[in-house]
């Protein structure tokens, strides 16, 4: 991800490859496919993760901009 | 789901089975009818589930988009 | 409720009994005479419920949208 | 209350005893003088009630509106 | 406090000692010098209270206004 | 702090010492740089403590607005 | 980090290495290589600590301004 804004890196980011942490203390990793100025996203091929596990496969997910806390290539 | 803004997605899920998680940590299953840019949905034949068993039937359900984590294709 | 937009769902419950439940975890029921674009919303004879049981009257009923997680008919 | 939009039931509780409730948990019954979009309020007669019982006397008091969960004829 | 909108109170209230409850549950008595549409506010002669106590002195202190449950004359 | 509106109170605070409490019940003290009006804050020779003694020095800090409860002169 | 509004005092740390803790009671290291007015950041080389030790390795990271606490840097 190289940025001057952030959602720049959001951009460089696109078609790769990302883990997601949430609010609710969860994550996900999955291929940023869209995002927005509010952070809403979706993910491809979405998992759940934890403790380094897959808890459960989602394929495709939408998620909310305001439950996430960060976005960062897997 | 096919998405270049997160939105499109959405409205590609749009009178199919998705999965709907929220903020009180609660599973609903339903076909999704609306959404709008706060992710406010309805969803048709409606149903709670906790871990995995259906906990009760709610038919149509209108849901507010900032109680909402993520909506995935069931 | 028949919906393209949310708030059609709505529109389409209005004088009719729903149940609301909120974020603070309770369920309200009664008769949707009112609602905003802030999903503000006036019930009439509304009714506090818990476990299916009546918790008490309230009558007419004020609630502020963004305490509200989801309205269904009943 | 009598309502086409929420806050028309607002104005026809002006100067009428109303039974608050806040997302703290707390209950205030008084005279609703005064209230805008926000749902800030006007209490006068305020008093905070716990379990039925009259906790405190507060004469008029200014509630914040985003801690108001509702607001009902008492 | 006289008032036909909410912020009306306020202004009567100005130069006023007023008791302010926060959403951390805190209570703090001073002198109302200023407040704005946020319900930010500027309290002199400051001081914080539990149960009754003094808890500490604070002199003049700004609060913001989204921590603030309610405003009442002292 | 004299003020009429509350970024007065601030301003007047500018470049001297400021205590500042926030909602995850932390307190900071250092000298008020500068402030917006979402009351993000920029503290220079910036403390954080705890029941009255220095926990860490933080030099420099940005502190996001949203997160501040108060800010007092120290 | 030299500041007269508080943006100013990001912009000065561009670059430079950061602390940054969230409502989530995290702390993060890293390059502070972008901003925006809603505290959106990216870190470079970010890493996420616990008790002064390195928890995990993130390389770039987004963040969601509205989780942030302070930055500060390191």
């Amino acid at each position: 991800m190289d940025a001057t804004r952030p959602l720049d890196a959001l951009n460089a980011a696109r078609n790769k490859k990302v883990i997601v942490e949430t609010k609710s203390q969860k994550q996900f990793i999955g291929t940023l496919k869209a995002f927005d100025i509010h952070i809403n996203i979706v993910l491809d091929d979405a998992e759940e993760r934890e403790a380094g596990e897959v808890k459960r496969k989602l394929g495709t997910v939408f998620m909310r901009g305001d439950t996430i806390i960060l976005i960062s290539p897997a």
